[in-house]
């Protein structure tokens, strides 16, 4: 059997301002991708909604400025703009994780990524963000930094969908060369989830892909430590610390959820200070399935995070502690789909029978 | 409103031999509950099967032998060997969580905590351990430890039910003084769940008490580190890295999960060698619903390990990240309650559609 080993990367990318030129961040991306290309690299995750600034932060008056955000088409790796890191990609034969904000030939908005196979020169696999946070409305306090994605986005309606990248690794068993009745795990083309952000911090979207065998999660993020709005809730802080907490959850539910799915992780950040003032954590990383952080990212720059990971790794974790066959209980999660929101026991204690 | 502080404890105990005397060994949990008083905690959580040793890492080939470890009858609080510790509780009114193998009036057995209200006098709630780890039958390799709960108990048959702890905070707020229309968040007696030992690894399980509204977690374990029979799927480690590893998944979930689900969580743990030889970690801790660890044990023997804690600070993530009414997509998560173990995509990519 080959051991199904992978050079991976995330590409992390800085700062993007408001009125940047999206070729200029594209080509930003594509030297990114060469340097994967000169380190053997064979993946390639990028950020959520790289081409531009984290757009959603601003409320937008006039549609056709908000529309500048947004690319166009359901299929986007032939736009003039975008086009120059998809043909690296192909002519180099590296995979890559790529998140952008999405407006759909029928002109809805989602904030999307696509798996683009270099090896294969076409899109693989497509995710919708599901678990998109902040507000519809701004916020009333001028000082906030708002959160709109509620308000330019629809949830995702693509589910969260578990898929094989063929040819990803060369030389791995394929479908007719195994027998049926052998175990699958470590066996066949590596198996892959897509999420973006804020899903990271959902452990209903890990489990998702857990249930369908995932070895690799890629996530892309935007995620700003400055939140002045949340400071009723909280003691004030000073900007390291609300820096360092936010880099905190991050790295936590990283580890937590690689680990309780029993799976690599790769996760980029759109880091820096985007207009000069607008902060957003570092910290892209690969985690092992036993829930350690393998690399990261050393700046708050465009850098390449790289690992040599090995798939069969997530056995140790499938097949014993998170066995889920063995050891899930499912008729005691009833709650889990049946009810959105909480509903509290009554305010005195119920009676035990 | 009165705020809702509240000083609470995990009461770590460490070795308990396979022939310790019952009685003795419910003396030291009495020490640490005086200990308790003395300090002014409202709430002590025992570990999981604090009354014996551990005893489903033997092969008890004589039932009478396996019944020596085992709690008789559903109401175990008058029993004669435990009934010190009940006493005091009531005595001092500080509630407390205790867990013992239980062994039902009509003949079952469950791995079971209690919730004794000692302001009550009486049992709260009960919960059965859900997620029984480990196998039926003992490994074949004679240097493995084993792990007989599926042998030994029934999974559970009480589900995740939250409860809400009357008298714990004197003076909060009572359910004909909250206005129907209030935000009942931070209002009311406090709403705790139980879990125990390797339910905490399973994110479904704080869903279900994430979804009632839970402000308190307290979980119960027994942690061995030493995992010779794992040796096949991983690296040979020094016993050094064995115990790191272990103490480092338990504080990663107790952390991840408590921030996910916006509540505190007490863990209170079996620690030391039992019969000088059997390793259990230590890593008693209290966790904030920020996912930080505020206190946590020294030693690997008894020790009351104790934190003040403000209940109303879960509200700053229940009421914006993890507003699960807001954010949660359940149509997005149905594989989680309709299919138990995994289901792998093909062998080779599907097409995008």
């Amino acid at each position: 059997m080959t051991p199904r080993m992978l050079k991976v990367a995330a590409a992390q990318i800085g700062a993007v301002n408001r009125d940047a030129d999206k070729k200029e961040t594209v080509q930003r991306m594509v030297k990114l991708l060469e340097e994967a290309r000169s380190k053997g690299v064979q993946l390639v995750v990028f950020p959520e909604t790289t081409f531009t600034t984290f757009f959603p932060r601003f409320l937008f008056e006039d549609p056709a400025e908000l529309e500048k955000y947004f690319e166009q088409g359901d299929d986007i790796t032939t736009n003039q703009d975008v086009k120059p890191l998809f043909d690296l990609s192909r002519s180099s034969k590296i995979d890559m994780y790529v998140g952008y904000a999405e407006r759909t030939d029928d002109g809805r908005g989602f904030n999307t990524c696509i798996y683009y196979s270099g090896q294969k020169g076409r899109i693989l696999s497509k995710y919708r963000k599901i678990h998109l946070p902040g507000t519809k409305e701004p916020f009333a306090d001028p000082e906030a930094i708002n959160q709109l994605e509620k308000r330019y986005f629809e949830p995702g309606n693509l589910g969260f969908k578990a898929f094989r990248a063929p040819d990803l690794i060369p030389g791995v068993a394929k479908k007719g060369d195994i027998p049926a009745e052998a175990k699958t795990i470590g066996q066949g083309d590596p198996i892959l989830g897509m999420m973006i952000c804020n899903d990271r911090r959902w452990p209903e979207a890990w489990r998702m892909y857990g249930l369908q065998g995932v070895e690799l999660i890629m996530v892309g993020y935007n995620t700003p430590w400055n939140a002045k709005h949340l400071f009723g809730f909280r003691k004030p802080m000073t900007d390291e610390q609300a820096e360092a907490e936010a880099y905190y959850h991050h790295k936590l539910v990283m580890e937590a959820n690689s680990y309780m799915n029993a799976c690599y992780s790769i996760s980029a950040a759109r880091a820096g200070y985007d207009d000069g003032k607008f902060d957003l954590i570092s910290g892209s990383a690969i985690v092992s399935p036993n829930g350690y952080t393998i690399a990261q990212a050393k700046t708050i720059e465009d850098e390449l995070v790289t690992a040599d990971i090995g798939l069969d790794d997530c056995r140790q974790g499938k097949e014993t502690t998170f066995d889920f066959d063995r050891h899930r209980r499912t008729e005691a999660y009833s709650l889990i789909t049946s009810q959105t929101g909480v509903v509290e026991p009554e305010l005195l204690a119920a009676e035990v029978p």
